[in-house]
């Protein structure tokens, strides 16, 4: 049997086609927009659907069911889509639309968690039966999987992991509270600090290397420079790295997962960000002196959101 | 079949035989005391045991398990008990001796855990799946029940909800960290407020309930003087509740429960914090428009212990 994974976002959502395996077979994408209306950008979805179903040279029959991971939530309790920020979606029938259009099974969730799904069924914790899949991108994101499945939690809000507050009263964050993980530990919160440091320093190495434009600060300027040494980056990369054990441990001290993933733009700082958290990790659990989450990088990277979308139905 | 469930403390532990349903059907107590050993300590607890099964007129052979509740955690890798700070235990055999003494399998859980189980068992969770008990005593502890199991985690430390960190670099807490939870949740944070307004403020109400004496503030002067109206310890409540309920939230976000429970001295004050609570909550959650864990107060007291450690044996 395959599946159909289709990965949306705020410009495009993609569409592949994905084996029992989790392997992609084929994928291409199409356009969404939150200007367009809801039912324009799900008949897209669903044509692009069809359309590479006939390119891979297979038919509609041979698709068990259709997955959609989304940057929002589905109430299990209406089946709609009770939000979805970037597509200004609010109460919307997703799922039930998708499968008039397709006549196939449609399960919908949040895109951590569908990343999480994927790496566990066919990533980096794949040998593995409880892991948290943490994305550091624009916010954070996060996916708990428990046995092989997304917990989506007894009322589909599980896992924002991001939204957990780490600094009482802290920064303000989009959400509407103060001090949420990802105000700290997203590429965001990096890039708040560098532009932070070049009003603060006009002449170091960071404005320098973004010719004086903090509109051009990018997480990875403040990371690449901290790795060849500048004293100024390494301080932002530092205190990053506190914000980011803390929510860890919290997340350790809490659930205890047999392995901690980390994803999204900020993991590609590859092993200067992995080392730092697994030397630094014991420093911050509550029992140090006993075993904790095993930490790994994501290995998936974009294709994530297709396959998990796609083995969202495999087993259900 | 019955179940013997032993509480331990670090002055007494309590002994009972429970049934199936989670009743007492008889309880008693032996000395614990950090002085002691933990040979002397285990035999007079196994003999505790041999004594409530005689005088409740059974014999041993009707004894299913012994499960016991500790406030520390036992290893899952080598069955040791790896701390119990209150008793001074590192790495014992507390299962193993037990099982020697009594000749029966042992459990061993931590008392947050086990009392969380007791709820979910023969208490308010009892129709609902995945809880979590929260206990707001001297610390905050914490256990997940799922599908009507303890989840210890993947190495025996998940559930420690009082550490997690909700101010970073905040106030310093026992375990070496700062900022965590239950310097703020806990009955001792109210304690710390308390005693601060009374150096603040030395003609305060509270001042004069305790005659001056900061050593003598409870929780319950706090609370009492705050249900009856007065506005300092009104403004220590107001203080409790968001901290407390900036912790809630991040597990409703986090794990999403079906329900939550309070217990530990500070649920004694019943209806005047769970509708604080109620009320609040919906303030700090990150999907506020979706359904989110309904909250209780605990409903077995000291019972608890006794009653969850006894079932952690009966479904193994």
């Amino acid at each position: 049997m395959l599946y159909i994974g289709l990965d949306v976002g705020g410009m495009t959502a993609k569409a592949g086609v994905v084996n029992e395996n989790g392997e992609i077979l084929i994928k291409s994408s199409c356009l969404t927009g939150i200007e367009r209306s809801f039912e324009a950008i799900v008949d897209d979805m669903a044509a692009l659907c069809r359309r590479i179903v006939e390119e891979l040279g297979v038919s509609m029959d041979e698709i068990g069911s259709i997955g959609v991971g989304i940057p929002g939530e589905q109430s299990p309790v209406t089946g709609l889509v009770a939000f979805c920020n970037n597509l200004g979606w609010r109460d919307v029938p997703l799922m039930d639309r998708l499968c008039t259009l397709l006549g196939k099974p449609v399960f919908v969730d949040n895109d951590a968690n569908v990343a999480a799904l994927a790496e566990s069924m066919a990533g980096v914790s794949k040998d593995v039966n409880d892991s948290i899949l943490i994305t550091l991108g624009t916010g954070v994101g996060g996916g708990i999987v428990s046995n092989r499945r997304v917990r989506s939690g007894a009322h589909g809000v599980a896992g924002e992991v991001g939204h957990m507050v780490i600094v009482a009263d802290g920064e303000p964050c989009n959400c509407g509270h103060r001090g949420c993980w990802e105000k700290y530990a997203s590429a965001t919160g990096i890039i708040r600090m560098g532009r932070a440091l070049i009003e603060r320093k006009p002449d170091c190495a960071l404005a320098l290397a973004v010719e004086g434009d903090i509109s051009l600060v990018s997480a990875k300027h403040v990371i690449d420079l901290s790795k060849a040494g500048d004293a100024d980056c390494t301080e932002i990369f530092d205190s990053y790295i506190h914000y980011l054990l803390i929510g860890l441990s919290n997340l350790v001290n809490i659930y205890d997962p047999e392995m901690i993933v980390l994803g999204g733009g900020v993991s590609y700082a590859g092993d200067y960000l992995l080392d730092r958290v697994r030397n630094g990790l014991a420093d911050y659990v509550y029992c140090p002196s006993m075993s904790f989450a095993q930490i790994e990088l994501a290995m998936l990277g974009n294709d994530a959101g297709i396959i998990g979308a796609a083995m969202l139905g495999r087993d259900a």
